[in-house]
């Protein structure tokens, strides 16, 4: 299964991809998209929109793993962060590629086991869970590789479900 | 000058279309794009996004006005209407149309002259305001119109820098 994870964000928008066939789940590319804060938001929305299809079309995942925004107290960055969340679910939906979202905590679970875990702790399980040389920086593609992780240790039954749909051809 | 409102939401998205070339503003059209609750989120979100564009191409407005959206205390809905605003906002990037956001509070002062005024109110002075045969109705199109108008009724500054934008071919 091969699933890409975005950490959705206006100003850093995490990505990163994880392909897993045997029993290790390997990293295949990551990073992080950026949008300037002087442009006007609809143009920053707009590339960042162009950018995610980019990446699927080059990428073609099984999965596209959404961090599900929870509204907290800093209602701006939650507005630009559910902006930037819209625009990622809309490109996976255009391109037809399944989608899957989990909240913070659930990624947090997965990957280090307790989900009150640190940006810090995030990381280095993602390096060690993915034999990484270093720690995956800045924390956005560190948690976006931890959605591709999180979504890769859910349930068997999802990974049979995304393989049936696979084999539909959806 | 030729303004469409956008109100933007999942399950319906109002939109209201206004030209003023005298003193009198005229709806050119209105209505409300609905995604069915049933269907996935970002099957939702690109089919909602996929009719923005398609409004954008038939009527490129000179400026669209997207409602700014607040966090209340309904977050559930705050979410799927931060998700698309951000679909309006970059098809308006995309487009390369201007844009202009405006807060509820903002439309309501504009259009009744009192920001705390109700669905209803803002449905009749809609109506009044643009001469139309009937209520304005659901509310989600009348909002639409009335952030057109709320854009139109703006400082004259507004209306000679969209002016200006025009005549460089923006």
């Amino acid at each position: 299964m091969f699933v890409l994870g975005i950490d959705p964000g206006l100003s850093r928008c995490g990505y990163g991809a994880v392909r897993q066939a045997g029993a290790q789940p390997e990293a295949v590319i990551s990073g992080v998209l950026t949008t300037p804060a002087e442009v006007a938001l609809e143009h920053r929305l707009a590339q960042l929109y162009r950018e995610i299809r980019g990446l699927l079309a080059r990428l073609m995942p099984d999965v596209v793993v959404v961090e599900r925004v929870l509204f907290q107290a800093n209602t701006k960055t939650a507005m630009a962060v559910g902006q930037a969340s819209g625009l990622a679910l809309a490109a996976a939906g255009e391109a037809g590629v399944a989608v899957a979202q989990y909240s913070p905590n659930e990624v947090k679970q997965a990957v280090t086991g307790w989900g009150g875990a640190g940006k810090a702790q995030v990381q280095r399980m993602v390096q060690a869970l993915l034999g990484l040389p270093e720690v995956p920086s800045p924390p956005d593609r560190a948690d976006a590789l931890a959605l591709a992780l999180c979504h890769l240790a859910s349930a068997p039954f999802v990974k049979a479900a995304a393989s049936a749909m696979r084999k539909d051809g959806r």
